[in-house]
């Protein structure tokens, strides 16, 4: 990768393996913590977060952490476990996730609220979340404290509002993009913006990274909600449609429904209240979404939140972490195909 | 009350008055906190909080954490926002402790996850609890971090602990006891001893204070459990022989069954797995409590723990406060009668 790649659409498809071996060193590190610090005399604990936690995620969030931290040149390791912690929230935000959606695929297994039930995953998500804040105090910076105690409370705002809009249709953009700015983006700016805080740089640098994060996050989430129109089970490791079933309104379903006729906006709402969950229902709400170019203009948005994100880079000089940070947004958004 | 009342039978009967007495303005003030901090632009999560939080707790935690700063004679105010973080994490485990156990009533009042559903306690949970560390956070003391963070995680652990013991009928006491030290006795401990933290007093004090609060926790904790059996609805705000059909081994259950013969036994564990749920079923397990004194000698043991929570502060001179404190725990006792 070069320190020149300014836009996501230039150059061969993007990767994440420049940021991969970028952190390689240092992720051994945040892993260990994550193993170690999981770990509790209560074996129903280690074994459930196990499985989420060995299940193989890509670790996106505590990656962001080392990265940023490797683009300030942070030469110390506080880092670490501030990366695990990020982690912890993120796991603790999924076990619930899962409770709350009724969820039985995630990462192509079965999720813990299947095999272990409902209450252990609410208490385990509520063990790591007590962690993470165990491991930041250990930090001891309560300036990194604030920002990942405020994250977490905009996160389960997030969830709420998320849970408040399931099945109305008429949820605008504009809510949508407040759901998604807290639910996923809100901790993906605090993984980036910590590293400013351990390495001490200046507030303009913290507020970069968090925006470059907060950018990322929604681009992120927004080509989620469209993969999961545009995907099959074994490339997203979940259920296809889930959204659909589910009746959750993502941006997809949103601009479908703009655009769609008088009949279509019945489709629509009939689909989000869950009267229309059969695979020939699914095959016609794709129709749709083709026929609106809803998922290409969802693409496009995210195209447009992940040029923010490099943007926000703009007052760092090149660097391998600049390349491998901005190579990451072009790969968050080139997921889609 | 006078400061002479050393043990827990004697004088009148006790009550709970001179704490609320001695605590009423600062509750008035962490009150406020605790109104001002539910607060959120997503409605449903003052609605559900505000359900719980209005509904009459008794608010014992941080009124602990009021009355042990008026024992050491704290002049200041910071510990207003942290009784609220306190009541706060207590809130979000009453809500997640209903869902996992499928409750529909507390403190005489339907319970939120029956009226809101299991999604949204759940998240309204996790949106609290991050809360009380925002509020933690801003109070500004690691040690204070430290303390409630472990606090949490611990009762997290007890929590699971317990879920992996239901209907384990030859769980021990010992074990039993763990479980209660970590999901109750844990947060009674925390509230007690930041109370110290914020008034600045050495560790000796501290230790005191927690070691007060966390018998007071075991007695409080092993009482609940016996009127579970011993009382009706309409005291309880909550259902009859819920632990019974919930397949939960409390104490009272573990030394029925230890001092059974071998048909009590069989009894016992039939009882614990679910299949003794009807009302004659309660009736017999009633029957072979009463005639184990095992119902009497749980609250002997709660007499036991209660006497070393007031034996703990021994070292704290004579005070309305003390006194409060004192009395409070002979309340703790003497609500099993």
């Amino acid at each position: 990768m070069s320190a020149t790649l300014h836009r996501i659409d230039a150059g061969p498809a993007p990767s994440l393996d420049p940021m991969l071996r970028l952190v390689a060193h240092d992720m051994n590190a945040v892993n260990s913590v994550i193993l170690d610090r999981m770990q509790s005399d209560v074996p129903l604990i280690p074994e459930l977060a196990g499985h989420l936690i060995a299940g193989g995620g890509k670790r996106m969030r505590p990656m962001l952490t080392l990265a940023c931290a490797r683009l300030l040149d942070y030469p110390g390791t506080r880092h670490h476990k501030l990366a695990a912690a990020v982690e912890f929230i993120h796991t603790a935000t999924l076990l619930h996730d899962d409770v709350v959606d009724g969820s039985d695929l995630r990462r192509g297994r079965r999720t813990a609220n299947i095999i272990w039930g409902n209450p252990a995953s609410v208490l385990v998500g509520d063990f790591l979340f007590s962690r993470s804040f165990e491991l930041m105090v250990e930090d001891g910076s309560l300036k990194v404290l604030r920002i990942l105690s405020n994250a977490s409370a905009v996160i389960a705002e997030g969830e709420v509002n998320q849970l408040t809009a399931q099945r109305q249709v008429e949820t605008s953009e504009e809510r949508y993009l407040d759901i998604i700015g807290a639910k996923t983006a809100a901790l993906f700016a605090a993984a980036c913006r910590i590293a400013a805080v351990v390495a001490e740089r200046p507030e303009a640098e913290e507020l970069a990274l968090d925006a470059y994060g907060r950018n990322l996050g929604i681009a992120f989430q927004l080509v989620d909600d469209a993969i999961d129109y545009s995907s099959d089970e074994a490339t997203m490791g979940k259920g296809v449609g889930d959204d659909f079933r589910d009746g959750k309104v993502t941006l997809p379903v949103i601009l479908a429904h703009a655009r769609g006729s008088a009949a279509d906006k019945a489709f629509w709402r009939d689909a989000m209240m869950g009267h229309r969950v059969s695979d020939a229902d699914l095959a016609h709400a794709t129709g749709l979404l083709r026929a609106t170019g809803a998922i290409d203009d969802t693409i496009e948005r995210a195209r447009h939140y992940g040029q923010r994100a490099i943007d926000a880079l703009g007052g760092f000089g090149a660097s391998a972490a600049k390349a491998a940070l901005t190579e990451a947004v072009g790969f968050a958004v080139a997921r889609a195909y």
